[in-house]
């Protein structure tokens, strides 16, 4: 792959990840940790809950698309980070079995209007699962390297 | 600790958690697995980046905030779930040996229109480290059962 910086992307660029399915053990494993509620630990008891079954952490959904989309490279060589991440929603739930994959869309570019290095763009991001349902979706900006600088706020 | 519901709670309620002390160690197993960029996983690297050293991925300091506000057990009896995150702005790094603590705030209460066995709280959460420091920041809706059922949408 090619490396890409600011100058190379576009609005309106898509790109789909491979997809990564999530088990039982890796749900209830990955929830004991960090978010150990009954409804991502416990079979049994979520059986009876109103969800009907096991569902993942949102956050376990959060780090599955983000590896799902660094896997990617697509921003590998100009990646500086980003200072939040926007609002999330999860409209549907993950559960034992589903395969999911992220479709990310760059919404907007802008260089930055006080460091000529970088530029920042808007990404949307929607994971499916294999029946093609959005089971996340969330908006952030990324600041990106510029190849070159930008001669405007040199 | 006493099992609480949505009317139990009031605005402006405040709860601190304990304390949370970032490794190297951790702060690199968490990001070989969810976010495997270079200044996350690679001390080298990281010494000669803006940043400064290695620092913790955004996510981490996500998923270490929920599990030291949830074991609080504050929502433990009531929490239904939540139909998203809101914008999360992460002001300053998490490195090596930071120990963070989570502030939560009960920032408005409001009946479900719809559901007589719910109502909504807005919560917001702040991240500090040990010099008292923001490193994250967030505002949520969450749905919290009712002890009793509204009257007003039965």
């Amino acid at each position: 792959m090619t490396d890409r910086y600011f100058e190379d992307f576009s609005v309106g660029e898509t790109f789909m990840s491979a997809g990564l399915t999530f088990t039982e053990a890796g749900i209830v494993e990955f929830a004991r940790q960090w978010d150990p509620q009954p409804f991502h630990i416990d079979a049994e008891f979520s059986r009876s809950w109103n969800y009907g079954g096991l569902i993942a952490s949102g956050l376990h959904t959060m780090c599955a698309s983000l590896r799902l989309w660094l896997d990617l490279g697509v921003f590998r060589a100009c990646n500086i980070g980003a200072p939040g991440l926007g609002e999330t929603r999860f409209p549907r739930p993950v559960r034992p079995g589903d395969t999911l994959r992220v479709r990310t869309e760059i919404v907007s570019l802008r260089p930055s209007s006080s460091r000529p290095d970088r530029g920042l763009a808007r990404i949307r991001q929607v994971t499916l699962n294999q029946r093609e349902e959005i089971v996340m979706e969330q908006e952030t900006t990324v600041f990106l390297k510029r190849r070159t600088p930008d001669p405007k706020t040199l």
